[in-house]
């Protein structure tokens, strides 16, 4: 279907669907700045169309009441095929009904931008070909780490550039626990209570600790990156509840800071698979992970996020930014918006991206350090019994240390690199041993 | 003039001036890499001609020789209008005659891509409008920062966004100068030394340790971020020559790291002026500033680049990375390609920019806060008459620590926010006491 381009002498109209937190930031934005961003970028913006579940819920926080009123709507489906709607912003979340609705307003030619985060993790495949055969752009920036332009550099920035390793802090919650553990000695439960006091984590945390929500932001990430249609349930996944203040203590003696990692890497062809044949394959995963001091992402504190990419030519490259937050969200949003008006105005469109079905690599055939935190009933021939058996699976010891602990003892290990199957054969050996009371924390060293 | 587009059956032809560092590793990368970025993004690429002064210069660490040679010419003037030719990529450097050839290559309908930091930072009006004119792209990524992708992070993602400050490092020798003598105690003069032995700084490493280099970067950005028609010599500008180990042990022992900081600002406009009638004024400077260990910026470390966004929607923003490299550099400018390729592919452009003359705040105007090191003669009432005078200048002391020295005492100061003329006035009152030494060193505490 052609789309007529919309006349340059009228604003380009908006059509929202969804104003909670997001939403009603991105309206105000759009009506406060607007103007501004018109004399900057010859955009001029307008939002006509606002579709919300209860059109009768007190909206108090919202400025202009009387202009939000009028344009509030309960029926979004007539929004993203409305003749007088150029533009669809997709702001509910979740997958239902907000996918059926893109998918309608790609179908009708209009351009869709989106800060769906779970949509884009589960759908983006299909969306973006329906992108492509409508001719439209369908833009998610805000889907992933908020304010932080991270799509954008993907997609247009580093176009011409091979990535390697994609490594990021993307859950702002889970770092301002790691980073209240780190500084100032809190426990896991304590600083999680904090986090939630101050509204950085949700009253039931699960999405945040377990790492469900960088799992998704990953996938998104991959699948940029990497051309691939990567989603959120590809990726593997481990959370933070097991980490005590002494795992993050050795740490830090050691010279590193627990950071929750998302990384999405390039990796030899999966085995049988021959490697010409095929496009490398990925691995996409979620874990807390040992970070060096030195590491610009040990630098990274609080709620903020940050994503670290090595590039075959840009070299390292890391951006650093609010994951998080209605404003910030909203500015990105704002930023799609405005690339998708130009296009619009000028005939052009957003790049066509064709995504693979990606060669995962199992988690199995990571090879990496690890740090290993086990605590042993304490009498004499422990140690060699636990050490024989790292020996027995493959995993060399880098260094040791013991802790003395009422009655048992805590060991401390650092491996050299190993095999990620032998590292959890290994785990499985421990937990069967007698004179092991519990494994209490792994992580994964990064470098 | 209207061009007219290039068949999409066919690559791109690119005109490439200047064969150094930069140009042989572009080349190259379209040597390579074409294909694969023609399968990601659709753009055929092709390297057709390559201007050099010498074209019998021997150019050994070039893959493709037989390759090279056949494209080679010493006419820039024939490739800049060479109907054959579809986008000149500009890599020079210095202001003439590149100034000419981009001028008569964008009069020719053609886009250009960029990285002449001089040439940006003294006529980036100038070719701005020219490009205007012609309605066709003129890209500079590669111009400030290497592969550190701020030129389309500031006019695309944050295009919607109100920044009020840019801070940043974009100078990699006095960085890696700075890390070492704060890492490891070293003089400034070794660390100098050190860095030169790397490659990292010149023979001559005036443009680097003055901040000439520095202040170049900071009217590129400060154009972009503000509009507006910066160019090298309004930007306030002061090196780290004068900065010692003390300077630096004393910073840390207080939380901070020194380095050399490119600021860009939004002012209350200028004295006299009436600021409604008015855009709002900007600072630009660059000076060693003393950065809270706390503060992204305090752990960009040896050569690396960073850029720092005070944002009023998206909040706190950084980026980071290689900022110089043949490679590096290379990859910005490929990605500036691929973007003007599509432009001219799907008959798009980049944004107009409308740059406005700056209403520039005088350095003097700056409020901040002052560290200062002066050495003095080791006798009573010394301390009390520079206390004094401090006073009088309307600059209040917030804590001094004295350090012996062999018949003579270092005093060194933290001041509370101060105005930089009131600082200025003090020091030359300072330098005119008798018990004064000398002056040893200024640095500006950054916030």
């Amino acid at each position: 279907m052609a789309t007529p381009r919309p006349p340059a002498d009228r604003p380009l109209r908006l059509g929202v669907l969804g104003c909670g937190n997001v939403g009603s930031r991105f309206v105000e934005l759009v009506d406060t700045e607007g103007q501004s961003v018109a004399q900057r970028t010859g955009i001029g913006l307008e939002v006509t169309r606002i579709a919300v579940r209860d059109a009768a819920k007190p909206r108090a926080d919202f400025p202009d009441q009387a202009g939000l009123e009028k344009r509030l709507t309960e029926d979004a489906a007539s929004v993203v095929v409305d003749p007088d709607v150029d533009l669809v912003v997709e702001l509910i979340g979740g997958i239902e009904p907000a996918r059926t609705l893109v998918l309608r307003a790609l179908a009708a030619g209009k351009p869709v931008v989106s800060a769906n985060k779970e949509l884009l993790a589960s759908n983006a495949g299909e969306l973006l070909a329906a992108a492509g055969v409508a001719g439209v752009d369908l833009l998610f920036e805000a889907s992933v780490a908020g304010a932080i332009p991270l799509v954008r550099l993907l997609n247009e920035s580093l176009a011409g550039e091979h990535i390697t390793r994609l490594s990021g802090i993307v859950n702002g919650t889970t770092n301002y626990v790691l980073t209240r553990m780190s500084e100032d000695g809190l426990e896991y439960s304590e600083a999680l209570g904090e986090a939630q006091q101050l509204g950085y984590a949700e009253a039931d945390p699960t999405a945040d600790v377990e790492g469900y929500d960088a799992a998704a932001k990953a996938a998104i990430l991959a699948g940029i990156a990497f051309d691939a249609d990567v989603v959120a349930s590809d990726v593997f996944r481990e959370g933070i509840t097991n980490i005590g203040p002494d795992d993050i203590a050795f740490a830090r003696r050691l010279g590193y800071e627990v950071r929750l990692l998302a990384v999405a890497e390039r990796t030899s062809p999966p085995e049988g698979e021959t490697g010409s044949s095929r496009h490398p394959g990925i691995s996409v995963r979620v874990h807390p992970a040992m970070v060096p001091q030195t590491h610009p992402l040990a630098s990274v504190r609080g709620p903020f996020n940050a994503v670290f990419l090595d590039g075959a030519a840009a070299g390292e490259l890391m951006v650093y930014g609010r994951g998080a937050g209605g404003l910030p969200t909203a500015s990105a949003v704002l930023g799609d918006v405005i690339d998708a008006a130009h296009h619009l105005r000028e005939g052009g469109r957003g790049r066509a991206v064709r995504r693979r079905a990606p060669a995962l690599t199992p988690m199995l055939a990571l090879r990496t350090q690890y740090y290993l935190s086990i605590d042993v009933l304490d009498r004499p021939g422990v140690l060699a019994a636990v050490a024989s058996l790292f020996g027995e699976h493959d995993v060399s010891i880098r260094s040791m240390e013991q802790v003395g602990l009422r009655g048992e003892a805590r060991l401390l290990f650092i491996t050299h690199s190993a095999l990620e199957a032998d590292m959890q054969a290994t785990l499985r050996a421990l937990s069967d041993l007698d004179v092991v009371e519990r494994v209490r924390c792994m992580l994964r060293i990064f470098s």
